[in-house]
């Protein structure tokens, strides 16, 4: 993947000048429409990729502004949305309830955001490096919520495209509850309605 | 495309009580990753759709920081940025250089407007509707500078991709210029760095 773009320059010159680092950031992101992720488009044959999972989530950070009050950093939040999953061009998408091979790719996706983010100039580079950093260690407030929101999405996106891909996988209701675990203490009153759904997919068959 | 979601229901409930109207907002967004550019994904077969241009061209703000300093509102650049392709679940993508078809559908796109942050509570929803109109209107700096990247990054992305929608679509150079006018006068140095490319793209033919 990494020699496509490369493979594609003609004879034009591809040097920008002062602006060359931010351009070839804005290209090598572009590979994140290829990662394929787990969950369909809703109604639609194709599976979602990750750089328009990251805009979903991004703008769901926007809409939870009236639930959670002004006390958060929502840019924090939306910059940690729009990033989260760009080490994913190196390391690739493993499925959320797979642990062992989350933990196995660990290490890939520590060097790949130092290797994506080490594309731009500092202080901006290692500014995404740390808001990167800060949304896997998941200490924050903030980073608490994006990562609320990235684990419940898919959750919201299968219960209303009939389980798609807990069907596919053959995911339990246990582990969907497992993953709601951030969603139950800190929006429980969502949790609460979220779970009612659940429930009901395990009795359609939907999850095991 | 507006009856997808409801078809796919089943006896699951999709009240969420005071969550409803934001994960209707939610499910209904995900209708943009089914609308279709004319650019492609670097490399690839595949057309980029509107959500994952929306996600480049908020990073692509994030990028832009160091050079354009701290007295603009990056989070309000952002935010349009991540919003502003919405109305096309209803109005459809049209292509920039079509002046007279984007024209037609500037009443459609209103509309659609109203009625996609409709569905957000107020004031949510009337200041994202707001954030859309002000980004149409582009009187706004940050409206200003976020209408320049997404006229640039298309071209970007052809210069690093063969030119492919401009020599699917017979685009000239001439096209591509009035394209850049915004960022001609914002960022001087930058335009003139992307000018050299189309020359090149013309002389290659790239563009007519």
């Amino acid at each position: 993947m990494q020699s496509q773009t490369s493979q594609l320059q003609t004879s034009v010159n591809l040097d920008f000048a002062q602006y060359t680092s931010m351009i070839q950031f804005w290209m090598e992101i572009d590979k994140l429409k290829q990662v394929e992720r787990k969950t369909k488009i809703l109604g639609q044959s194709r599976y979602e990729n990750s750089a328009e999972h990251s805009w979903q989530l991004a703008i769901g950070v926007l809409t939870l502004q009236p639930f959670l009050g002004e006390h958060l950093d929502y840019f924090k939040m939306v910059k940690m949305m729009l990033i989260h999953d760009l080490v994913e061009i190196d390391a690739g998408d493993v499925i959320a309830f797979d642990l062992v091979a989350r933990a196995a790719i660990e290490e890939k996706e520590k060097a790949a955001a130092e290797r994506i983010f080490g594309l731009l100039p500092s202080p901006l580079g290692k500014e995404l490096l740390a808001l990167w950093q800060e949304f896997e260690a998941g200490e924050t407030e903030e980073a608490q919520y994006a990562k609320m929101i990235d684990h419940i999405m898919p959750m919201i996106l299968n219960i209303h495209n009939n389980g798609q891909s807990w069907r596919e996988n053959g995911i339990a209701y246990e582990q969907v509850v497992k993953r709601g675990e951030m969603a139950q203490k800190m929006m429980p009153e969502l949790w609460q309605e979220i779970d009612k759904k659940l429930q009901h997919a395990k009795r359609d068959g939907w999850l095991k």
